[in-house]
């Protein structure tokens, strides 16, 4: 099928930018020493997934349980979730961990290891648990200075039905770096804080099978990875225009947009409006720490040529776009096509059931995205 | 089930709240003596929309193709598609006429009736078309001074295959008023230059079946809508913590909550964070305009007593609150559970799969919601 017969609005994944972002990433971790546990968040994709590990071991985290349980089913059968798991999900996650081969989950919490160490005994399961380490983020995590930081292993070594599995940090904070100088500092705190502390629960007897820190910024701009055994970065495999103006890809490198059509052509403000609202693209505002004007997103033409407009303001099924350019204004007519490379990738994939594969400029394949929880 | 036990994050639907919003809209635009053609873009469901029409015309307008084609399956019969068609859904269109009583579509571009009307001829349906008038939001529609606001139906007329059905308009720059009159002023603009303008257009011998207005908050403050033949609220179906901070509704009249477990609990900064992120919520930025901290929701206990929270921060699957009070800090451990009133509830429905419907404390059902395009 042509990009051009497709209906708008339409998720569209560029899948030799994939596999050219799939393969520097690997490289760039192979020769780094580390794996590389990709995070499927991003894409929620089990095919994106099977180009990401290929050739590795195979590993991916998930950011939700029912990214696990479509994955598994499909079987990829090591899986870490990595976002604190609450009691409440206890019960999904045994079921998970039945079907694989090793689930790992990750806590920050000393409420939670007796508990959980109980659901998995009791549904014979074993869980891998990391302990979630805040290297500055500050989101979730404990911080490796703080007592609990050296109890909560103890506690999941001491629960049956649990196996400590090291831990596990993410520099989020990363994505607000103003400056590449600033973005390798937290880079190297990122991997320095946790090969130290690692140390010291290493000097205190412990076992700590695995270091895993990362995120697509930090990844992309680390001098080395000493101390660290693997790295889950997930946005990369598509960037997107707030990585881009971050640096940590060029925007040719950026594989996913969103195909639009022309739905409103206002001469008199020199505007058009799209058919991709807030739904199609999220409301992520993107790099606006550097760039007021990033708007919701940038705008291509069909080959992906930057137009040089941006989405302006989004509603729900409206995106608008000033054209002060008046011959490229006069081509932009009710039912033009163009394609918006959005701000945020994860968010804008997460607002759609699948994704168009784009291959040698022609849609080739449909492939499902996991939604939900 | 007990709303406890639903999983998280999960959205839950007050359906008596849902039922009374209802009613009262339906009693007061009766009262007014016009229409109501709800907006379903706010819910994207069947059960809601039978709510919305229940004792009415059952007309309904919607914000996508999918939605028609999921509500004309359901036995939804007539339909006003709300944004303005453009030439690469003109097949989709017709199939859904096919299956019909009346399809109405919208236009307010010249280039749109004459291929529109072959598209309709050629596939054996009659559209219904209403030139789409912009009263002073310039998101979409033609300013009715513009030669053009006289030409278009003009066109739409002599166009076989398509009826003129009239003039449609949507204030939807009453959400950014900044008081009570300055919505009311909006309101009386919306309704006085549609009647006006339609009075134009039969002056010039034109047929105008219809004018139709509406936004949630300007049908619910106009003080009349004499000339007015039927108004396209949405949003009061559920209401948001956006639509009360406005005026349009009571905190207590809000429907739509999204049910989130604590998975992060840190002593240290005061903050928890909520499993009900970016995705579960969306990122509307909601009254920003009016209370820069508004945040992204207020947390609710289970019962829906506001607990003076906001969810000031979200990542893709994590919303961070902080909790000063010491008493309530304790209470929100890992694991405890939470509502959410979200900034613009038709967003936030729209990340979701399906309501869990709740109904005197306890979730009774769960419906669909027809996403995608």
């Amino acid at each position: 099928m042509e990009l051009n017969e497709l209906k708008t609005p339409s998720l569209v994944l560029d899948v030799e930018r994939v596999r050219r972002n799939a393969d520097r990433m690997a490289a760039r971790v192979s020769r780094l020493g580390a794996d590389l546990r990709p995070h499927v968040k991003t894409h929620k994709c089990v095919e994106v997934a099977r180009l990401q590990t290929a050739g590795h071991r195979g590993g991916i985290t998930v950011s939700t349980l029912a990214e696990a349980r479509a994955f598994v089913a499909q079987g990829i059968n090591d899986i870490t979730y990595a976002v604190p798991v609450e009691p409440g999900k206890f019960d999904e996650a045994v079921e998970v961990a039945r079907e694989c081969e090793r689930f790992a989950l990750i806590t920050d919490d000393a409420s939670v290891p007796a508990p959980l160490g109980e659901a998995a005994r009791s549904g014979g399961v074993t869980f891998d648990v990391f302990l979630k380490v805040d290297c500055g983020y500050h989101r979730c995590g404990v911080e490796p200075h703080l007592p609990e930081a050296r109890a909560i292993p103890r506690l999941i070594c001491d629960s049956p039905g649990l196996r400590f599995a090291g831990i596990l940090t993410h520099a989020g904070h990363s994505y607000h770096a103003r400056s590449r100088e600033e973005l390798l500092d937290i880079a190297r705190h990122e991997r320095d804080s946790m090969r130290d502390f690692a140390a010291v629960l290493r000097a205190e007897g412990l076992e700590v099978p695995v270091v895993s820190i990362g995120s697509t910024p930090t990844v992309t701009q680390v001098d080395h990875l000493e101390g660290v055994d693997e790295v889950r970065p997930g946005n990369y495999i598509f960037f997107d225009a707030f990585q881009a103006a971050l640096g940590s890809c060029a925007f040719d490198d950026c594989a996913l947009t969103v195909l639009a059509a022309v739905t409103h052509h206002d001469r008199t403000r020199r505007k058009i409006v799209l058919d991709a609202g807030a739904i199609a693209l999220s409301k992520d505002r993107g790099a606006v720490e550097f760039d007021e004007a990033c708007g919701y997103g940038r705008v291509l033409d069909l080959e992906g040529r930057d137009l040089g407009l941006r989405v302006e303001s989004l509603s729900q099924e409206h995106g608008a776009v000033r054209v002060h350019d008046e011959k490229l204004f006069d081509s932009l007519r009710v039912g033009a096509r163009v394609r918006v490379l959005a701000n945020h990738s994860c968010l804008t994939a997460a607002q759609h059931s699948h994704y168009h594969v784009l291959e040698s400029g022609r849609i080739v394949d449909r492939w499902e995205i996991h939604r939900g929880w």
